[in-house]
């Protein structure tokens, strides 16, 4: 039998049109990745062997914190899922139907299936602290991807579940666990460009998560840092705004007639004032009813994420009726004292750099000027804000601004599962106690895209000599297989992963070194009739011009 | 902090009734699996070593014959099941809601994925012979187990799709793939006691397919074999029936009364002849609405498999209404020329056996006897009978029944995909012809059970070297861990896989050798007081009683 090839490489003439990032659209040529569905993706040979390399550096790094790997089914009891009040408040779960009427869940997360699980064989304080890991296939069935390569339907995933006695003990094995990280990204090569974040905790804590955030220009979560410790998401940055005219003196408030100027634009001109010098308020309804405002400057935007986490949850912006119920209108809402809203008002930090504000009339079209904090209804200060790129980190640093990919991420869970399924441990004492939770998640299939798109130079794909494919190409050139073959199995002896290129002859050589490096392999080995006169080959480093001659 | 112990075994105090066989027992008191639903799995630590022990196995004999390794997504698009006429067909097709009208498959199998895929790399004949592997996990949505832990809802599976230009190479790659199986099953210490059965084809082809059957008393396919090479699965088995009579004159047909003789026994007993002297047909309708008959001898049985296999695949049993229709009822269908109903009568090889048949009467109740060939209106003769454990095999050999276990089977699955997909190749000539596929699967999940079940013994499992989750147990007595940790980081430096038993010291000597004995590891090594004071530890494995006193 005529065997093609052993070369596992195929390629494709044209690649289609899926993607606007360059690393991607190499992957497609290159035998890396097919799509089968949008956000669902064949892992080709050389991909596969990426993703197997990358798979036991992360297993190597959690064996050595003595965590045990097990693997769990991905379909799951729709009971589990109804206990955490999940299935039908998570969006992206997919739901099968079974036989009769029993259904089941395609886990895009394991807490259902872990909790009750590790339950089994918890009882007393002797069988904790302890921990276990997965590294397997995870569904989300999402209406839409955040970006080409964020989001996937079907993707995979490393993720340690850890129960513990203690607050203490959480927190110990959280330093541990970083450590562990720190050493696989370390071995990834990213470790330089990645960033521990603070981030939402999602709906399992009111408390900060962690996210570990790789620099990548084409990814859309954004981070804030400085030069010492501080980084944070978007989403929950906090930052000290810009000093305005705080050292002004505090005038008397004044009432100015101003029926048409109705606009910022008009009230900046009108009043030749910049517009950090107008207040605005953004009115809340709580589920009781009771209504509460935000005010910040009107250069800055409410996070409405801070006041959830700071305030309460339970709240929805407050709709035009309920302004007019309230005596005002949206735009009109004032939270001065003379006016007496039935509305507990918040200010922003930021409030505190201004002297002097300005403040645009009821619907009886009279503003006011002048206004100050003792002219305010206050409930309370706080951080209640977007961040912005001019704002000073809490060190007291310029806050950086870049985009990155949340390449892994920390939950706390508490107790919020170890509740649902009755997780507790008996102490040295005979009570009862709830069992804690962490979750320490790594998107393996999302890191690997990171490492290609992260590590690429203008010549094509460049993988760290750890997870790459192979880590030697060779290049036979005419009729110089046999010793291809023989210097193949001398490098495979010393660690080496070689592949070599056995196609037609016709193909040209400055083909053949293009592909070398579009392929991204470590090293690069020519085996041509001028090579063998010198007894010898050459070897080329895929980050490096220079090539060297070495003896067999 | 205190870890509980770098030991990852736990164990159930008491195990839940859900399975009959003693294996799955241990296995489940033993930290290797537990259920998450009827027939889905957690792999826990131990057995996921095993797992992952087995597929490096299949993995570097698969990649022996040059196969390359992907992994597919396990969601596939409908509109790929649609195109083979499988959405509605499949009935333990897991079907997904996307967003939209989106629908997609949870892949039983992957041909609708992977032939699309490998359409897009190949063109001509020289992208041809070629194949590629996968190993991941499976769904089924079963509606009940035919076995405990025969057929899962979600399973692990070993599938290599290969891609031939034609007959001839699909048929040397076979061998080379049977080769690569048997060193598999080898390495798995299950080739002896596992026999190549031909099987149905499934949907895919009316040719037969080869299932790998590993004989095991508790498993439910029955497999039948000779001494010498014949081997097929009860539902397709051939054989030749015992000779019965077929030496006697054959006498002249006559018509006897006997109304009131209505059952097997009372014809028995009348006609004083034993059973097999009488006929029985089975009438069925095909989609046309013409009728064959199918006549047995009456202790055996029809094979509607064979049937299906032999004359036609549109067919159902013939209804009371429609044999009312052709004028005669169930059980009085006589394919006697003289009876001329419109009905093709196809005759089992086991009716040239016998002579002088006896026929019960139509509804007047006039029997008749001494019918022989030369009476009958017979189209053809064949095998329709299902073999009984009596028959000879086609060698002329006695056939042996055996239970046994499938644990991998293949498929030739020739153009029904590269058909429904438009895979095709150019030849040398500039013709285009269909690929020819075949699929080669082993379960894998299924292989680790029929391994546990097979090799264990009265004191527990018994985990074959290559693929037990530890090749070395320590026992330590007393303080000696430290002493242990070296031994087992020794014993690592040579290619041992070992487990430390760091249990508390209050667990009795006797509990932990039991415990040794239960858990299956090839051996067992005692650390104690006694075998440090001669410099040494002891050492017995798991399959003898002898222990050895080894130096340090």
């Amino acid at each position: 039998m005529q065997y093609v090839s052993k070369n596992p490489i195929k390629t494709l003439k044209s690649v289609p049109n899926v993607s606007d990032n360059v690393s991607t659209w190499l992957l497609i040529q290159w035998w890396f990745i097919r799509q089968e569905l949008a956000w669902a993706y064949h892992f080709l040979p050389l991909w596969l062997k990426v993703l197997r390399n990358i798979e036991n550096i992360v297993r190597e790094e959690m064996d050595a914190i003595w965590a045990h790997e097990l693997l769990m089914p991905a379909l799951c009891r729709k009971e589990s899922w109804d206990k955490t009040d999940r299935w039908d408040n998570v969006d992206v779960l997919f739901k099968l139907d079974g036989h009769g009427n029993t259904k089941y869940a395609l886990s895009p997360t394991h807490e259902e299936s872990v909790t009750p699980l590790i339950k089994e064989f918890v009882q007393s304080y002797k069988d904790l602290d302890f921990w276990v890991y997965q590294i397997q296939d995870k569904f989300r069935n999402e209406a839409r991807a955040k970006s080409w390569i964020l989001r996937w339907r079907e993707f995979w995933m490393k993720d340690l579940y850890s129960f513990h006695k203690t607050e203490e003990s959480m927190q110990e094995y959280y330093e541990m666990v970083a450590q562990a990280y720190k050493k696989i990204f370390d071995r990834l090569w990213i470790w330089d460009i990645t960033k521990v974040a603070t981030a939402d905790g999602w709906a399992f804590t009111d408390k900060y998560s962690h996210e570990f955030q790789t620099l990548l220009p084409i990814w859309e979560d954004i981070i804030c840092f400085d030069e010492s410790w501080y980084c944070a998401n978007l989403e929950v940055a906090e930052g000290q705004s810009d000093d305005k005219n705080s050292d002004e003196a505090e005038l008397k408030m004044e009432k100015i007639d101003a029926p048409d100027v109705r606009t910022i634009d008009a009230m900046v001109e009108f009043f030749g004032k910049p517009n950090w010098q107008m207040i605005k308020t953004v009115v809340y309804k709580k589920s009781d009813w009771t209504f509460f405002g935000i005010s910040v400057r009107w250069d800055l935007e409410v996070n409405e994420l801070k006041v959830w986490r700071i305030l309460w949850r339970d709240f929805e912006q407050a709709s035009e009726e309920d302004l007019i119920n309230l005596g005002t209108a949206r735009g009109y809402v004032s939270p001065i004292k003379e006016d007496n809203y039935d509305i507990t008002f918040y200010w922003d930090n930021s409030l505190k750099t201004v002297k002097n504000f300005i403040w645009w009339g009821k619907q009886d079209g009279v503003d006011r000027i002048n206004i100050n904090l003792g002219d305010m209804d206050i409930k309370e200060f706080g951080d209640f804000t977007e961040a912005k790129e001019w704002f000073m980190s809490p060190n007291g640093e310029k806050l950086r601004f870049e985009k990155a990919s949340e390449v892994w991420n920390i939950f706390r869970l508490y107790t919020k599962f170890s509740d649902a399924f009755g997780l507790s441990y008996t102490d040295e004492k005979g009570k009862n106690n709830e069992v804690l939770m962490w979750c320490y998640g790594i998107w393996i299939s999302r890191v690997m895209w990171v490492i290609a798109e992260a590590m690429m130079d203008e010549n094509g794909l460049v993988w760290p000599e750890n997870i790459a494919p192979y880590t030697h190409y060779i290049m036979v050139i005419w009729d110089n297989l046999e010793k291809a073959e023989q210097l193949a199995r001398d490098l495979e002896k010393k660690g080496a992963r070689v592949l070599i290129d056995d196609r037609d002859k016709k193909v040209w050589f400055g083909q053949k070194a293009r592909d070398a490096d579009l392929l991204g392999i470590p090293y690069r080995i020519v085996v041509s009739p001028k090579t063998l006169e010198a007894n010898s080959y050459e070897l080329k480093a895929r980050n490096s011009q220079e090539t060297e001659l070495i003896s067999f």
